[in-house]
């Protein structure tokens, strides 16, 4: 059987679009003689709907969208992820479904039978678990086909107590398709390959595998839909980072190009360059979706901003890309010659406001306040502020967004200021710990030096008071990033990473300033995700608690 | 026998707090021979522990709390909530449990079975649902112990498949004991009276029930815990957003009091007095549990500043309140006067400091960008963030939190200036649409005009620029807050809404409005929650999408 599947960059709530993109590739699939063609999970309505699944009318139109889909397969049959009635009136109203449409119609609705409700995940928020599937057929073909979680119970501490598979195997299928919506982190293709072979060498029989691609706000899939032979072998993979179509033939248990444009196997890259690809997918389907096209950001002389101005001019084009540079009395001059210098070598306009006389004047009127009061962080965030009111200013004037530049470090120990340094629509690299940030220059001055290196090699400072730098204030970024990986990756305790070598005093400080600045982060923009546990939609923690703080 | 209930004011993750507060509990119960007392749910780490729960080391914190718990317990039963470990590996590691200890150890664990995972809860992130629970035993007295959510399956679409009582009811039990975590919203009491008394109708059992009380970041409790009566009727209340303890006897299926200062029913308000008393708790435990004492706020003469003022004043007494008033150019002398009457009235500091001068410095700063360009919403804004500035410039002096006071109309639609008047530490009135912050101003005035009538009568204005009224934007309030009602709260799509009698371009434009501001509420400070809809935890929608947009 001649099999299509199509890694697609659908838009959530967008049916019309998200419709044309599923029709298109169906209309293809048949062009190449494909007898089926598979989509991802919850294609129709763009993964994750999250609370939109409440409101009937989307319901509705999802519906809607997956019948229009229907009615044109004839003479293929296609796999699209939707949502679905629950007929029964106990347990929620809705499928995680797979519908199979063919000859017209619906033929099969298959039910995700375990829902992931952790970190970045929802599904029993909106979802009944299915129950009772049975594989579908195609030509007599039997298919055991199952929606992305349900291949994933497995290990020595499986998260759920059932196996779908271990009744769909009974039923002697062919193949196994799995669709998915399984969103990026820098070690998930290792993973998910590692899950998906042990399903195959666990049934034995082939797979394919199908993944969105594209950003949705924080969430980036980065595709690598796959087909493994009933060995265990991948046969081919579509693309990362990248909308992709293949047409494969199922030959004996093993997958063989079904048509002359099927390349073979795609590596996903090095950790930092997956990190670079998701970053730069992130910022444009950010704008692009949202139908915005123009970035803005401070250029600080730093090599966090630096390195988001290279991936903003990557993800844009240099010419949608404006800097920035605002000195302050407490600026160095290397700060902005270094920042010239990036903007010259990146192509990209900047402009230079000065904030020493808003400064000057904020401090003016806050005189009678402010009388015998010694400088200190309000000052310091004063100019952080002034700062991100120039921004958005500039913003709201001309249409801008604005690129937050806090790395993970910062946002974890809450060195930033909130409306100040901590503004911004997305936080490009708020998942991305300072001393990865330094690789992701190295990467992005792989072949050239986009970057000065001066930026590269001068101790990190915030510049607001004189002669400040970073380490008054944080333990050496390679400490303190390995701290914060334990606590917040790896979710160990106070004793558990002092026993790891750390220092008892430091340890308890750090996860302290994590836990007290809570509040911070609950304000920030959302932020690309990249890690396994990034800040945002995967970690919720109470503002108002006391442990460990 | 006699049972006493303990209706508490936790904090999440201070386990040495807690445990305190439920010992000397346990020994006043003790002290008037009680022989059973209980706790809410989860009270050893408090209520929502969130992501808290995936750490190992809170986890064993907790289970220690429990031990030491259970080392008091002789001569007394308790019954405590706390997480407990999952001994099979299949399935999530933890239960929702209600610990019941007696003779110096934990004799029985009832696990939770019904795990809320919609609006505000996420309880199936982190637990497994319980599995065949068994009646508890003190005495010789078999008790129907259950958590919260397990007796709330119920009604015409049930959301769960699973009765847990069912089961528990065929072992003949004298009593039902319900442990809550049941966060209040306006119409909560009624509801919560509603489904507790079918229980009892449909069991046949007296029942009591036990919930917690105080604010926990933007979660209220209102506490109301009761005793029910065999044949429905409530027997005792304890009292609405305060900590409360009884003891009563149980006798024959019917309730009397067990201790000479056993009140008999307290009745939770109007809607209007449950919103403006839940606000206060709100305000006062934000506070006090964060170990703050001293607010700021700005003052523009409208009635949201006005009516958070009022609400600051009463939560946290006039002396630990700081108004601003920040007129500019725009601003009207009525403006100015009023509030000065009301922090007059109320008692409260206040101090003015115009904006007119950063403002015009920020004009000049920004001439070389903006030349040319006729005034629009980005010197708007920039007012509004001058204002946000100015603020936060005090908080970080001398350590006051900014409180916000946007309202659920503005939130809405977007009526609100991000950095601007969005900053804060906590946003008041967040969840209260303008036409209810009106009601709230009459009821604060309900018996002295606190505030002045002329803040009452004036049309809303954010004087950003000449002669400026919020009318010229947004529809009549009384009609705006009508669709988003049938929006938000009730999630009506935009033709069941046209259907209902509204505008269909204005329905469309309204509808428009909540979903591209999606970004603007991404990072606004916590709002506390008072209605069944809230914006923030309980609504999570994709910023990055396309429906209704």
């Amino acid at each position: 059987m001649r099999i299509a599947f199509a890694q697609l960059n659908l838009v959530i709530g967008d049916f019309d679009k998200n419709v044309a993109a599923i029709l298109s590739r169906i209309r293809k699939a048949k062009e190449e003689k494909a007898r089926l063609v598979v989509f991802p999970e919850l294609a129709v309505c763009g993964y994750p709907p999250l609370d939109f699944l409440e409101f009937g009318d989307f319901l509705r139109r999802s519906q809607d969208a997956i019948q229009q889909l229907a009615k044109e397969c004839h003479g293929i049959a296609a796999i699209v992820g939707g949502p679905s009635p629950n007929p029964v009136p106990e347990g929620k109203n809705l499928f995680n479904s797979a519908y199979v449409l063919d000859g017209g119609s619906i033929v099969s609705i298959i039910n995700k039978s375990l829902l992931p409700t952790y970190d970045v995940f929802d599904e029993y928020r909106y979802f009944e678990p299915g129950k009772g599937n049975s594989c579908i057929e195609i030509d007599g073909v039997k298919i055991a086909l199952t929606v992305c979680e349900d291949l994933w119970n497995e290990g020595e501490d499986p998260l759920y107590t059932a196996y779908p598979m271990d009744a769909l195997v009974n039923e002697k299928p062919a193949l196994m398709i799995n669709i998915a919506a399984s969103p990026f982190d820098y070690d998930h293709a290792e993973e998910r390959l590692r899950v998906l072979k042990k399903n195959v060498q666990k049934y034995k029989l082939p797979l394919l595998y199908v993944n969105h691609v594209g950003a949705q706000t924080e969430l980036l899939f980065d595709g690598g839909s796959l087909a493994l032979n009933g060995n265990g072998e991948v046969a081919f993979t579509l693309d990362y980072f990248k909308e992709d179509f293949s047409v494969l033939t199922l030959d004996n248990g093993n997958w063989k190009p079904g048509s002359k444009d099927t390349s073979s196997q795609k590596l996903p890259g090095s950790k930092i360059r997956r990190i670079h690809d998701g970053l730069v997918m992130g910022i444009r389907d950010y704008f692009g979706k949202l139908g915005f096209s123009k970035a803005i950001l401070g250029l600080s002389g730093g090599i966090d901003s630096a390195v988001v101005t290279a991936l903003a001019a990557e993800a844009l084009g240099p010419g949608n890309v404006k800097v920035l540079l605002m000195p302050s009395e407490f600026s160095s001059k290397h700060s902005v010659d270094d920042s010239v210098e990036l903007a010259g070598r990146l192509g990209i306009s900047y402009e230079t406001l000065s904030i020493k006389e808003v400064y000057q004047q904020y401090l003016r009127t806050l005189a009678p306040e402010f009388k015998g009061q010694p400088f200190n962080i309000a000052e310091e965030n004063l100019q952080a502020r002034i700062r991100g009111m120039l921004l958005m200013a500039l913003c709201n004037k001309f249409g801008y967004i604005l690129l937050n530049t806090s790395n993970k470090s910062e946002a974890a120990v809450g060195y930033g200021t909130l409306y100040g340094d901590m503004c911004g629509g997305l936080s490009v690299i708020g998942d991305v710990y300072k001393t990865e940030v330094y690789e992701l220059a190295r990467y992005i001055n792989r072949s050239k030096e986009m970057i000065p290196e001066n930026i590269l090699v001068k101790p990190p400072s915030a510049e607001l008071r004189p002669g400040q730098l970073d380490s008054d204030s944080l333990p050496d970024y390679s400490i303190l990033d390995k701290i914060l990986y334990q606590y917040i990756e790896l979710r160990k305790g106070p004793s558990e990473i002092i026993a790891a070598g750390f220092d008892e005093a430091l340890v308890k400080r750090v996860l302290r300033l994590v836990n007290t600045n809570e509040h911070k982060r609950y304000q920030t923009p959302p932020m690309l995700r990249v890690s396994p546990k990034a800040f945002g939609l995967g970690r919720r923690m109470p503002i108002v608690g006391r442990y460990l703080s």
